[in-house]
């Protein structure tokens, strides 16, 4: 089957196998995949990672042990648990030591017309969201994350840093909580997006308030997150939403002094994802900047890493 | 009067002006003074303070503004709010951004006879508390800082890092909680002390646990937090409870896939401390290393300084 390939460096391959449906697991045709900022890390040397990318994508059920699946639209969560350890059986799969990760760690992704990943992992999805939408669920469900995490409602001041695809949702997630948001990014026709929308947003260079109860750093850069520090008020709390390749120097004095409290965020809950996108809470489509064949899958990431580019789509069907 | 005074290098001086009181303060007769690490941190030169450090005293009410309090014994709050901001109206002086802080920040403090502080920072105590234990209100405050911040109870494992004097006040809070506890340290000497109470503890060369709901790192040392992210569980806690001269480089990646929590915590609720000497929860005479009087402070300080010592206590009286 057709795939991009990285070990070491990405190929593009028309004779990858097809993938071999372990019991439990679906074989899934991938329709849209679409490219993440970690894929393009991975392609830098994140998680050592080797085989087929991509962990964002809609796909059509072509094989199960429950054949009623067969043929449905879905999504599908990316972390496959060992099943027996105490995260998988309190439901916390996703952080499970011996999970493999879809398109990351140990696991051939969704860059491929096939896949294969746990039934338990899918989400059958409504007729009335879009493919295209659908591809932004993992992303999004990694924006409620925050949500999940911490609470934010009309009476907090919230500033989120980074304009980038996972900013942009991220936004648009804590918009609807009605608190008081600023975004700050670099790129204006990236805001002018939220903007539309009716969030507030800021050039970082323009930018110099303070006092912020809540601030969620989406920059996947090294000084997102002093730039947080700077900016939240004491005893408020800064969100990590990106993973960036070298570690940071941080001053840690000022979380203790200022009593902050930080909170690492990663992948979260699809049911909320596809609920917001099936009652139009969220705007997606304006958040994809180009849309390639899998045969032009090297262009499409090389297109990705551009600066100010948004999410780039690939699509498997010739 | 006599003071240790502070300018780049530490001197007795037995010819120390009597600070004035100002509207609203208390003039205070400092009994026992204690030395706690950030003392001698300011030594090294943390917050450029110059003038009389100290910050953990007890002491009588020699003159204020309210007359019934002269004569009483009194411990006090070390922040000082400029009384008008947000955060003072809110209750939250300690995160005044104009506060003076004493003995640490624009504020003489209790290595001298006599001291100032606002009649509102002090706690007046009851009789059954002695000296020398109320010397540790200040720092039993701190350490109870981390119950007020997060939720521990019996269903929680905890790890306290750090058998120094706060890792030691830490560990006895927490321990009253009912949790799993097991405090890590370098020092035989300092760790039976809390076993001699029911408190299991490890020498930190032969200690490999992992997965603690909750770690508290109290090491005041750079490896602290590297080691605190190692043993917490994915979606622990990690509390901060000690400046450190430097910046730290810390894996900001782990923080962010294991989607764990950290919380600096500094100054606590002084009326939990004094409650808990009072009615016996913790032990707080085994801490005392030595006892000087203030003539001999700059020994004192070293002897302070040295490794393995917990609590130095200086008396101002001859």
């Amino acid at each position: 089957v057709r795939a991009l390939v990285f070990d070491g460096k990405l190929t593009f391959r028309d004779d990858y196998p097809l993938p071999r449906r372990n019991r439990g697991e679906a074989l899934l045709r991938v329709k849209i995949a679409g490219i993440c900022n970690t894929d393009i890390e991975i392609l830098r040397g994140y998680m050592d990672f080797s085989g087929v990318p991509g962990h964002e994508f809609v796909a059509v059920v072509e094989d199960a042990d429950r054949p009623e699946l067969t043929g449905k639209r879905a999504v599908g969560e990316i972390n496959i648990g060992c099943g027996v350890c105490d995260y998988c059986r309190m439901g916390l799969k996703n952080h499970c030591k011996d999970r493999s990760v879809l398109g990351i760690y140990q696991k051939d992704g969704a860059f491929a017309e096939y896949l294969t990943l746990p039934v338990e992992n899918l989400h059958i999805l409504p007729d009335s969201i879009t493919d295209e939408e659908a591809v932004f669920v993992e992303p999004l469900a990694a924006a409620f994350e925050v949500l999940e995490q911490i609470n934010i409602g009309p009476a907090h001041r919230v500033c989120v840093l980074g304009d980038g695809k996972l900013g942009l949702l991220v936004a648009q997630v804590i918009h609807s909580t009605g608190c008081t948001l600023k975004v700050v990014g670099r790129h204006e026709h990236k805001l002018s997006i939220l903007r539309d929308q009716g969030i507030e947003t800021s050039i970082a260079s323009d930018f110099s308030e303070k006092g912020f109860d809540v601030v969620v750093d989406c920059t996947g850069t090294d000084s997102g997150m002093s730039t947080a520090l700077d900016i939240v008020r004491p005893r408020g709390t800064v969100v990590l939403k990106t993973t960036i390749a070298h570690r940071s120097q941080v001053d840690m004095n000022r979380i203790v002094i200022d009593e902050i409290t930080l909170v690492g965020s990663r992948c979260g809950p699809f049911l909320r994802a596809i609920e917001a996108i099936r009652t139009g809470m969220v705007r997606l489509t304006p958040l994809i900047s180009a849309r390639y064949s899998i045969d032009e899958g090297i262009k499409a990431m090389e297109h990705a890493s551009e600066r100010g580019v948004l999410k780039v789509l690939m699509y498997m069907s010739h």
